[in-house]
């Protein structure tokens, strides 16, 4: 593994840039993006090494695509047009069923290897890129069995290397259950931003009173539109569903108060505290 | 500032002690709690010197209740009665209006300092506790002026020795702002979490997938049911209303989604990400 192309040099490529350096020292980093002040940028940061262009792909090893997942499904094809036999190209986009059936019948379908490694900060760009965000994450293969053995191999082993744990799914599995840990979450996060944000149009006071609590619950909101925006339209369904069942059980909480049944809602909250266990589970 | 009595000796209370004990190392902490156990511990981890009863209270120069705000308001009056003219009685639970007014007539009225110190965590009990929990944080001070000067004096004093900010605030308004920033969060995120634990049940996978983001969001999920269940009750109509423009806000981004709207679903979280500014504000 020598010559490392990111495509998308923001949070999650630049981030991936800098342990993939780590990891292996040799390693010479190149840079593809549209927004210029970022390639210059990562430059700066020291997170890509050259910058690059989509027709130098024939010389990578591995390609990393981290961009909004409507331009990856757009761009995919066109990647594995110009790379060769020993590269794998590797995509990071939240949901996998559109992006891998844009390469289906591909020629090169078995250059592919789709991922989305669960690791991000509601950050963006390339100052956003950290060290070891990879560190003792999950990275999620899809159709694993559709990339040729010997580059899964080698992705696999980088992952590995970076410290990630690798987890098999099938994509339509992986769209639906991300729907509900991921996408939800944002917008979850994002209208409560919405309506706390409505409210103090006229009441300035009111973020005096935010403590850590909303701002751990808010965090979400400050994230980037132009990478969100495609996931909610590329998940559509799923995450009409995940929104539909959240938006009932709101509905059903605000009805136990209404009927002052605060013995359910005491029940509710009690049931739902099991989340403790689950979340040391994923720790 | 000798003898302070803590009623309730978990996060809150707790926290409370451990900070007084360290601005003030002469002073004796009295812990006043109907779990017996959680007594124990706290005298164990050096958070109150001695367990106390309510008859005791006569001997307090400050009494600091962090009890169930249903609690606050059957047992203040009942403080109140016990207490000798030196003492200020401050309460620091999570609505204001019903506790003012459960001893808006009472003859001590002016002993009693009604605040909220926008403080805490998702964990309850005195293992909770913590050193400077209430550094640099907003307490919020309500009717202030019903407070005899010189034991508010007193007591502000101390917030500010121990770090806090102090704001003043109406009842009222407190109760309807601190809605929008803090209860509607809770509830947010506990139904994030019911949601997503409904749909676990059959699909055990779904954690494994699960990030910081969603541990972010979710995370005031573990808040403690007997602490929340009378916060929503006595807080109820204001709850509501937050609630129910949530729900709308919920209801329109999703048919945003339903009518393929994805600009508008782009701007919906355009215009929420100043939520960054605000809370660079409140840091």
């Amino acid at each position: 593994m020598k010559n490392i192309y990111i495509i998308g040099v923001g949070l999650i490529g630049g981030s991936f840039a800098l342990d993939v350096k780590k990891t292996i020292p040799s390693s010479v980093i190149y840079g593809i993006d549209t927004n210029e002040t970022h390639l210059d940028e990562a430059i700066e940061l020291g997170i890509i090494d050259h910058k690059a262009e989509i027709k130098d792909l024939n010389n990578a090893d591995l390609v990393w695509i981290a961009i909004p997942v409507d331009a990856t499904i757009e761009l995919l094809p066109k990647i594995l047009d110009e790379v060769s036999d020993k590269t794998v190209v590797v995509d990071a986009g939240s949901i996998k069923e559109d992006i891998c059936l844009a390469v289906k019948e591909h020629p090169k379908r078995r250059n592919f290897l789709a991922a989305h490694p669960i690791a991000g900060t509601e950050f963006s760009g390339p100052k956003a890129a950290i060290n070891e965000l990879y560190k003792n994450k999950t990275n999620i293969i899809c159709e694993v069995e559709e990339t040729a053995f010997k580059l899964q191999e080698k992705a696999l082993k980088l992952f590995s290397d970076i410290g990630m744990r690798i987890r098999y799914m099938n994509p339509k599995a992986h769209d639906k259950h991300i729907a509900y840990v991921s996408h939800l979450s944002h917008i979850s996060s994002f209208m409560l931003g919405k309506t706390v944000i409505e409210k103090e149009k006229n009441e300035r006071d009111i973020f005096d009173m935010a403590g850590s609590g909303f701002e751990s619950t808010v965090r979400l909101a400050k994230s980037s539109p132009a990478m969100w925006t495609p996931i909610f339209k590329q998940n559509k369904s799923n995450v009409i569903e995940t929104l539909e069942e959240y938006i009932q059980n709101l509905k059903h909480f605000k009805s136990l108060m209404e009927n002052d049944d605060f013995e359910a809602v005491f029940d509710e909250m009690e049931t739902t505290n099991h989340i403790k266990d689950i979340l040391n589970g994923i720790q």
